[in-house]
């Protein structure tokens, strides 16, 4: 039956990292629950895939900041679908490189309100259910941002930094009680049309995938990523991992130059 | 004459840091500015020692969280008083352990609003004067909640995080163009009335006082804390710090335990 | 036919993670080497209940300190028993805590010569073989003490700190050919007989386990463990993690007080 | 009286930060002991101009990887000139880059028993001593290869990790007996003939020199370097730091790139 399904809500569901854990984790059994702000087509299609491919999945559009949003929609999933065994976190915060004085209150602002404090929310509606369960599983897609601050960065680096030490507290809080949270550090491009693609455009996209995809394996391939999602949310409790930096194995770490 | 003195600007000038800071950079021949939220007879004290020992102060009363407030205070200041070389952010957002469902969205955006965009704000209004004049110091007071999350610690943490690494994203900026920005981690207790003392209260403060103090240096002192406040804020341009840890003699550090 | 099963190399296998990380690697499919410098029943007990479910396994005595051992082991498994894909070096060097007086110039030199330069003997003599393959994969047992150095642990943290930054050049210089140098920080204590068990006693780890194990699950189960090394060593090459930490959902993690 | 005066201890004093640390500690009152491995010349050169500025210095060559020979300097400085307040560990171990294939079995000891070992061994020699006074301080001269291993960096950043850590152990067990362990991170090229001029050669060095150096700043000058190895020898035991970054201001930070 489905009802009987355990639920992955996926936050930020687009072609990339979000699509192939929702597909990964429908394959494994779950039922997901996509969620992104726009593309209600793109979201369809990623939602028609899953069931095409005998898995179970729906899509809702959300707008993450909007006050209330994201409390309404565990309680929706929760109430309509089943109890949220895996979220994941996995809205961004990069805007591309801008000077400080290019980089507006609003955005910097927005900023922390999309990949901080959306992180928060999600987890002050979430957790006090996992914790009645005694079990649960938040994973947070990041990025080297939320380790070092890179010029031009400054919007991106302050929400990441931030995220990175408030996974630290609900680890410390939660962990104990069962929940397991995992700061996932992507130190390297992901072959991803709806972030790295629109971030590029598509032509310099286009010849980015040909000069280092297609074999080549030097952009994170996300369906080979979400493997690792779905082995860290699957790791037995006496061995959890909280932090796992992932990258191509072209791909210079951050830490080395 | 009075104008010719460089300026100390000092965003949280309590009895602590922020006030031993002030005292310290007039006695070195700066002009101090003093600013709080409250509390104008300990403002109006802090200003009046400093001009008793033959410096030079003004304070300020200033909520830095209102919009705007910053940005008019750097203006303010520059055309009132003389430029800011040295400016110190010494806003914290502790309020002490919070378990994350004691931890409203209020609160957890407060301490975000307080530590890290009042940063960011003071930035934007500051760095540009500063670029054009080929130099200028920020000091940022920075907490152990920067670099760890630990239980409790939600709002704090995620603040103090995003705040480490803005400090890095405005150092990448602008350090190449003269401004020397300084993460400054205290990573102990602090003899600080206006701080340790409020969130222990008047007798637990005396007790620790009595058992860790009065010679026995195992809390900062933030007179001498300030000497190196100084000494960062007059290293040489060729051999800046960016992250300085500080702690007493007695104190486990962070990482250790 | 049994010379066709890729190798995994390990070194340092006792009842705990080496003995079960090549229990599961020879479930997948690998022919097992064992390599441990005493207590030769206990490793023929290893090797023959891999080979009772079924798996390939050889056991073999070594001393890691003895020059050419190391190197003399590469050739030989490479002659006699086939390529090596994987190797996992869990040798440690934790012997307690001991104060600075108390740790002889030949123990601090002991524990490098085992935990660092015995790293460096096997990437020497290995990377070159794994090189010409294109392909390889080296895991590294680590520590808290590779990150952070506790009061007593000197010769321990500047083994494991040598070693940690030793696995980063590694990488820096090997992932790009292929071959994927992962370092795995246990940040919690593993039921292992033969490494906690020998530093407590055995009435100590039994009191342990009667608290701690016994489906309570706050001691690292090395054979779920097992399964975190076995899957970064199949981590697709677009998507490879060099540092993860791992610890029981009880413990507080390394950073935290 | 000469033999009023306290001590410093030079370990490693070329023409860089090793003379001019042990130059600003004669003018503070100090008696510089300045030891080197060769070059007699440059080393009487040293102390001569310490001598012609009214400060007071002794000069010793001396092999730090020989047995004994540490121990031997630590003991007759102790006896013949005075108790050392300050010792200054400067001993390096960069040899530039090398492939792991041409880093010879013994390079790599050397380096470890250079930067490593040979800090364990002057904290053995020295530490009991200082323990017993109640106080002292221990000075080391990092490099960013203690935090993070480059490509070509096996020797230099394993040694340099190992006594990353073991400045933390050390830090652990005798900070609490007042003897101050203080790790100073250099990442930045120092104008020092002595070793970025011998690792690029004259010319090569000359040529940096009028591009970065000479009223520009971009190299790490000496002289003001040893301001900071100065303050941090004497922050007030309340307010002492573990580990300080310093680097030219043009510079770009490790972490960043």
């Amino acid at each position: 039956m489905a009802e009987r399904k355990p639920v992955i809500l996926v936050l930020g569901a687009g072609a990339g990292i979000g699509g192939h854990v929702a597909q990964r984790f429908a394959a494994g059994g779950y039922h997901a629950v996509l969620c992104r702000r726009s593309d209600e087509a793109g979201l369809d299609r990623l939602v028609s895939e899953i069931q095409d491919s005998g898995g179970e999945a729906t899509g809702m559009l959300l707008n993450a900041v909007e006050e209330g949003a994201i409390e309404d929609l565990v309680f929706r999933v929760e109430r309509d679908i089943g109890p949220i065994e895996v979220a994941l976190f996995n809205l961004g915060a990069q805007i591309g490189n801008r000077a400080l004085g290019d980089t507006p209150l609003k955005t910097f602002e927005l900023g922390w309100r999309m990949a901080t404090f959306g992180l928060f929310r999600l987890a002050q509606a979430l957790f006090q259910l996992m914790e009645a369960r005694g079990s649960g599983t938040l994973l947070v897609t990041s990025a080297t941002a939320a380790v070092r601050g890179n010029a031009g960065q400054h919007s991106h680096a302050a929400a990441m930094g931030g995220r990175r030490m408030l996974c630290q507290t609900l680890n410390a809080e939660f962990a104990p009680k069962g929940i397991h949270v995992a700061h996932i550090l992507i130190d390297g491009p992901v072959e991803a049309p709806d972030t790295l693609g629109k971030l590029l455009g598509p032509e310099r996209f286009a010849e980015l995938k040909a000069e280092k995809s297609d074999g080549k394996d030097e952009l994170i391939l996300p369906g080979e990523l979400a493997e690792s999602y779905w082995h860290i949310a699957h790791q037995h409790r006496s061995a959890w991992s909280h932090e796992v930096d992932i990258r191509p194995f072209k791909n210079v770490p951050w830490w080395n130059n």
